[in-house]
């Protein structure tokens, strides 16, 4: 007998998405070993040393015996310190029942989904935005509705339009991501109210991304979740993996209301059991103790945003704003693709690559372009690349596009 | 306006289980706590370090800067070595393309399901067995069907009756857990036969839960996968867990047909990104280095089986097959039961706990009873527990059953 129908893939499957992005640098890499020179842009990944204080106190973990299993929510002493620094920064009183660890801030995304989307739900979630929110909602039944970001004169600004013209009784969930990936967007006090009042109004669950609510060269990081009447309705996703490097070491965490939190405990339970004993260590070092490692990421980090933010505002063609947060830049290359005559941005991307070496993601890789959209984008990340690199190579930009 | 409807789990969430051993840790932990004597035979957790080779490798991969992302399905380097390993010991031609690597064994079994089960389908699952099947077939929408194990003259074998009786035409799964938990049991080449025989003909994909199969103390682990056209129609789950005593590590692999495992690949994109980098190298070691370690975990278990078995069978009442694999026994209470008149598994466990200090498990933290189940079982862990403790413990048990 044929094994053929055995081994068909779940039905769902077919609605299961990806990250384009993996592609990219698939094909940085090859091009590179073929010899070229390659500018990597394209990465979310950092190339910077896990503070030291950090892995000292996980190695000393894995002496002590912090082998086996522990509990599914992770340690307690880790839950206890994560809910005072986020309590602190969010000003508001959360206490370790409000914590949930997950091997990396990215689980909390599915399991935001499974916990509270029925089949058939409406979730709204940004566009551009990180291609892993429509790809979960849609794996699990759910109709992924978009809503946009604009160009202001100093950042990206939500679409509120966009927000309320897709909401209707069946909205359930609505996926935020503060501050923003890809755009470096950050909602200003006026915004944060607006999407509170839109909450407040619609009743939908929100997930408020946070994964770089920490990276940020200026002024301080606000959370939807602390607006009067939000941190009930609010679960945060909170990672370990920018603020201390530590983005192959897979943790994070689940924080918002006990209720939800149990249920997230619960998916532990089924899906992973715990995640790895020893490195909660590490990340409880990194919050108690000495602050100069993430200190010093930040440092290098805001150096690189100068000088490749700088630098694409010299190329002929492009214009870039300077976001306080994230270590992502999302110029504005609509001039550049006219000069050149581009008319998709796989024959931009891939032109810079080879005629360059400067290797990006495009706003294709951060979902489908909305139905008006005139003004093209690309992401630049300057978290796996160094400052003298993104001299040399953005300088070649510069005369490729003159 | 009220968070009510907001908050409120999705429905599926009503169908998701749990492990309910983990009450019966809380409250040993709970009866510890108070002053009393506990002997931890509940635990599935071991006691026993990790190999030096491990722990020493893992370390050094954290110092050579191991610690960005890696790629979604592992290191190479360790997909390599696992599919000679599993290529090896199941007589499979397998490469790095037939493995995914994991966060743990567990992952695998919800992977399993997303990939292959659509809502409907029937899942055969083995009860008495690890309560985490039930749960994830049911949460996903499929409907949980169970089949059994009866205690043979040497070991348990599989009810092949109860296999045959409740596939249909929707049976789409096949959940087999050799060696297994609770019960030890381990297939005979003939029992095997016969279960390869059942998937021809009935066409479902298999999951061989194989987390066991390097804790045997005697004699070679066969699979069901290395049997004439089953490899194309099984994933087995692996994991590193047990072998090297890395339960807290968690780290695993899902290893099966190309096709399956570029799923389960795209589903660990969406998940969890990839596993923790740097454990990966430690695992590597542990694969290819010195086997000491692995070794020196066998002899302590086997010497614990020993004599907890041994002495199990000394008690009053109870009688205790003696598998050469696993770290669990399954022994029968039934006697006893009548003897102390106990009608009910917690009231027996209870009063062993409060009398003695003996914790365990019961046949109910491993399913629900067949409707015409007669014998009483109970599950004893001996990987979490010193030999010394064992002797004194089931001392304790024997006067109490006299």
């Amino acid at each position: 007998m044929s094994a053929r129908r055995s081994d068909q893939p779940a039905r769902r499957i077919a609605r299961l998405g990806t990250e384009t992005a993996f592609a990219v640098s698939a094909e940085a890499n090859d091009w590179k070993a073929e010899g070229h020179a390659v500018y990597p842009f394209h990465l979310g990944d950092m190339d910077l040393p896990t503070p030291a204080n950090v892995v000292e106190a996980t190695t000393r973990a894995i002496h002590d015996g912090k082998t086996g299993y522990c509990p599914n929510v992770g340690i307690p002493e880790l839950r206890e310190a994560l809910a005072a620094d986020v309590g602190a920064s969010h000003a508001l009183d959360l206490g370790p029942q409000n914590v949930a660890i997950q091997p990396g801030g990215k689980p909390v995304i599915g399991k935001f989904i499974l916990a509270l989307m029925d089949p058939g739900d409406e979730v709204l979630y940004p566009n551009p935005g990180y291609p892993i929110y429509e790809s979960q909602i849609q794996f699990h039944g759910g109709t992924a509705l978009p809503y946009g970001y604009a160009e202001g004169g100093e950042s990206f600004e939500l679409d509120l339009e966009s927000l309320e013209d897709r909401v209707t009784s069946r909205t359930r969930l609505l996926i935020y991501n503060d501050l923003q990936n890809p755009t470096g967007a950050e909602s200003s006090p006026a915004e944060l109210e607006r999407v509170a009042d839109f909450a407040l109004a619609h009743d939908p669950f929100v997930l408020c991304d946070e994964a770089y609510f920490d990276i940020r060269y200026s002024g301080k990081s606000r959370s939807l979740a602390s607006l009067p009447g939000m941190a009930e309705r609010c679960l945060i996703l909170y990672t370990f993996s920018k603020k201390f490097a530590m983005t192959g070491w897979r943790l994070g965490a689940a924080v918002g209301p006990r209720r939800i939190i149990e249920v997230i405990g619960k998916l532990n339970v089924n899906d992973e059991s715990c995640s790895n004993h020893f490195v909660q260590y590490g990340a409880l070092e990194g919050l108690t103790g000495d602050q100069s490692g993430p200190r010093e990421i930040l440092r290098v980090l805001e150096e690189r945003r100068d000088v490749a933010a700088g630098l694409l505002n010299e190329v002929p063609g492009i214009s870039c704003l300077r976001p306080e947060a994230t270590f992502y830049l999302y110029p504005n290359v609509t001039e550049l693709m006219k000069r050149k005559g581009f008319t998709g941005y796989d024959e931009l991307r891939r032109a810079a690559l080879e005629q360059t070496g400067v290797s990006f993601c495009t706003r294709l890789h951060f979902g489908r372009a909305h139905p008006n959209e005139k003004e093209a984008y690309v992401r630049f990340a300057y978290s796996g690349i160094s400052t003298d690199l993104i001299r040399e190579g953005l300088g070649r930009l510069k005369e490729w596009a003159q």
